[in-house]
């Protein structure tokens, strides 16, 4: 059985932030095993697993990001919706437009410190969809 | 229910191409709900998910990938294949070997500017085999 | 169907290892067709498809990948578990937290050259936790 949800995440700032509950809070109930799989629908923001304690892990990840994927690079063509667009695209790519995770016990299998972000590659990147589908 | 489809892709010289309707076109009929898992059976090209619309973002995406992974680093041993290929291995695991996408109101639940890019990374990599699975 | 199954890996040092092996014994008997995601329960370890013949891709992707996230970087401020610790979450968002792969006539429908890394980026990271699952 496949289902899907949609939910418009509130507006973030540039940055990695964490996103676990949202997902959780929009699945409701789960089955008691299957696999949820999350789906950005944009081009210029990513979906990452990672630490999800210690909030510089997602503030140096942000600078490692800004320094692998620099603005204003000399052979950039693409330049007309500013200067973060185009390493917004590169990021969306690197990291990837979705994440999935075994569902275990009606719970997702996370390891104790693993969490969801959402990679804001734009400077005003506005509200992001996404799409959760449970497969059980 | 679980189904598989193989398709061979046309040869595509190195960089980024757009296959959305390549892989459109070899589903088919799509269930209501599901999910649309895209496989290369590849280790020296790559699929990812990025911008549909202006070609620029597949050309400085392919220069920057260049930038990211060059050719003839001092420290590469596996360089019997050519200056193309210890790089084409690295590209294809930063971007990935499979993608992920929804499938709603039996069709890909894409964002409205997102399209499936096939990274071809050797200089002369030949056909790609890709297999789809559709999960409903 | 969903089904999911658990296995720690052995210890491995730093670097990239061949775990194909370790997932299809774990596995047992696949359904004819089916996909199998792999997913990995921590922040600094990832899972990739690359090369499975040669030792030299290995090798020079961890070369790689240490010059793609070097330790020490100025800029970092999670540095209180030791200089491995920062890049090897960045390597674990990089490369990722999963994979998945077809199933076919009851089998991994890898590539010929296809294998699964365990990307190991601690200098001590234990013994890993993996969740198979199986969708049929």
């Amino acid at each position: 059985m496949v289902s899907n949800i949609h939910i418009t995440l509130p507006e973030y700032k540039r940055g990695f932030h964490l996103i676990t509950q949202h997902i959780i809070n929009a699945i409701g109930n789960m089955p008691s095993d299957g696999l949820c799989h999350v789906f950005i629908q944009h081009t210029s923001a990513s979906l990452t697993i990672n630490e999800n304690a210690d909030p510089s892990v997602r503030q140096d990840l942000e600078a490692y990001t800004n320094k692998l994927a620099p603005e204003n690079a000399p052979y950039f063509t693409h330049t007309f919706e500013g200067s973060d667009d185009m390493p917004a695209h590169i990021k969306a790519s690197l990291y990837g437009s979705s994440i999935s995770i075994p569902i275990e016990n009606s719970q997702l299998a996370l390891g104790t410190w693993q969490g969801i972000y959402l990679g804001e590659h734009r400077n005003y990147g506005g509200r992001r969809n996404l799409v959760i589908t449970i497969i059980s």
